[in-house]
């Protein structure tokens, strides 16, 4: 049976490409409007996996899914880098002097200042996704005007890359997650054997501290006297409580090297609540 | 001469009732359509003054003017907090019964969730500010609509308040930022004296350090080891460093106070980069 990979955005968004990097190309790709759509298809058991952007490196975290995390609990199983490479892109036969007008995510669009700035005869054209405006622009057959989006938009709809990687700047990536359903567990930690072999892993967790003074670094002490490498923090407000904070982080190791069991019980001592999200292979 | 002070949304918006609180009565509103053209217009002269949002007890930040502070390096002078209170406002003389569309900004509505389920022969209309769908329910003289935004926006449009305080949760604070333009500074650290009295202060810091293990628990020692209580850490990513981060920390305490200029430098021994971004007393 072919998994079912729950994505936001059109056939053809980044996150299908990164979907095919976590789940290869035997997948049934699963298109949803929302974020939210795409943790509840999993959670109701519509879809066997989903596919979420957590960060890029120039606009920084997506902070509605560290929310949704929270709140659905499916497990990370992976994690995954896309470059982001945006193209100019038309129907088959349009020619790039006849372009008037590029649709576009406005994220998109802003990434591509440079692009619209040496060709003043182009105007911007905020739509809400960047492989839906290719869609679109084939659809309605326009003469006039582009949509950009990845290659892999253009090869889904038949449409032509008129300008290659058009981005202002060429170290944007996003990460994303893979994510399932879980398996089985025993109060709030996923229980998950840890694959023989050389892989590196990842772990990411979630924890709240009482409002003390030093109590993020009390908690960061967990790792640090360990000498266990942080990649990540975030941090997001708590509900209910205005100004208190949940901390997001994420560090180099699996859940059971017996040095991150004891950071994570140290961790423990110290906070309010601690849940594991997921250990995962690192990314390439 | 009166001061000028830009904030972003229309007349009427929370930015508004945050810039009363910050600068009293005696100040011309100046409303903008962007965050980056309200602090453009204090570099550039055009207004004394912003007063923008940096953090909403449940959205979280406003990670957008968190990169606008470290690129256009306007001190902080102030904080204070605004509890959020949605009021569905209409035209003088237009009944609740009658309102069978309410426009707002996106955030808003979702805000009042339990309002559109209680009245369900109502549909939510999203619209691009708060104050603005009243300033527009009021110009057109819609009978059949109405606006979720503050009471300052009522009042200022001649709009009735039909129903009061319809947000699902009343923990709604959004904490604001007054900006000036810098007065003298001598290579990046603002210089500002201690005024006397017993009035508690707060200092927002930005700084980046190596990508070594433990780095940030470094430099949070550099806080906790001498009792100094952060109440805030927000990471960015850092422009052209992919999954390297820019720390926010605010932290109670001036500048000026010998334990935290201990710390600071404690700090900037650690830190590849280290920037005051303001000293400001504490909000109410």
């Amino acid at each position: 049976m072919r998994l079912r990979a729950a994505f936001q955005g059109e056939l053809g968004a980044f996150s299908q490409v990164a979907a095919r990097q976590l789940a290869g190309d035997d997948f049934i790709p699963v298109p949803m409007v929302s974020f939210e759509e795409v943790f509840v298809s999993v959670v109701n058991g519509k879809c066997h996996c989903a596919v979420i952007p957590i960060e890029n490196t120039l606009h920084g975290s997506v902070h509605e899914n560290y929310d949704h995390l929270l709140k659905y609990d499916l497990p990370i199983r992976g994690e995954t880098f896309v470059r982001i490479v945006h193209n100019v892109i038309a129907p088959p036969g349009v020619k790039f002097t006849q372009i008037r007008r590029v649709y576009s995510h406005p994220v998109a669009l802003n990434q591509c200042r440079r692009f619209f700035e040496e060709n003043p005869q182009i105007e911007k054209t905020p739509f809400y996704d960047t492989a839906g405006s290719v869609k679109m622009v084939m659809e309605e057959g326009l003469t006039d005007a582009g949509a950009i989006a990845s290659a892999n938009a253009a090869e889904i709809y038949g449409a032509k890359i008129l300008r290659k990687s058009i981005e202002d700047d060429r170290e944007n990536f996003t990460r994303f997650f893979l994510l399932e359903r879980p398996k089985r567990r025993s109060r709030g930690v996923v229980l998950q054997t840890k694959p023989q072999g050389s892989k590196r892993f990842k772990t990411t967790v979630v924890f709240t501290m009482r409002n003390l003074p030093g109590a993020l670094f009390r908690s960061l002490s967990a790792f640090a006297l360990r000498d266990i490498n942080l990649t990540k923090i975030e941090s997001r407000p708590l509900r209910g409580k205005p100004w208190e904070y949940l901390f997001y982080l994420d560090f180099i190791g699996h859940v059971e090297d017996p040095v991150c069991r004891n950071a994570l019980n140290h961790l423990a001592e110290l906070a309010d609540m601690l849940r594991v999200l997921g250990c995962y292979p690192m990314g390439q």
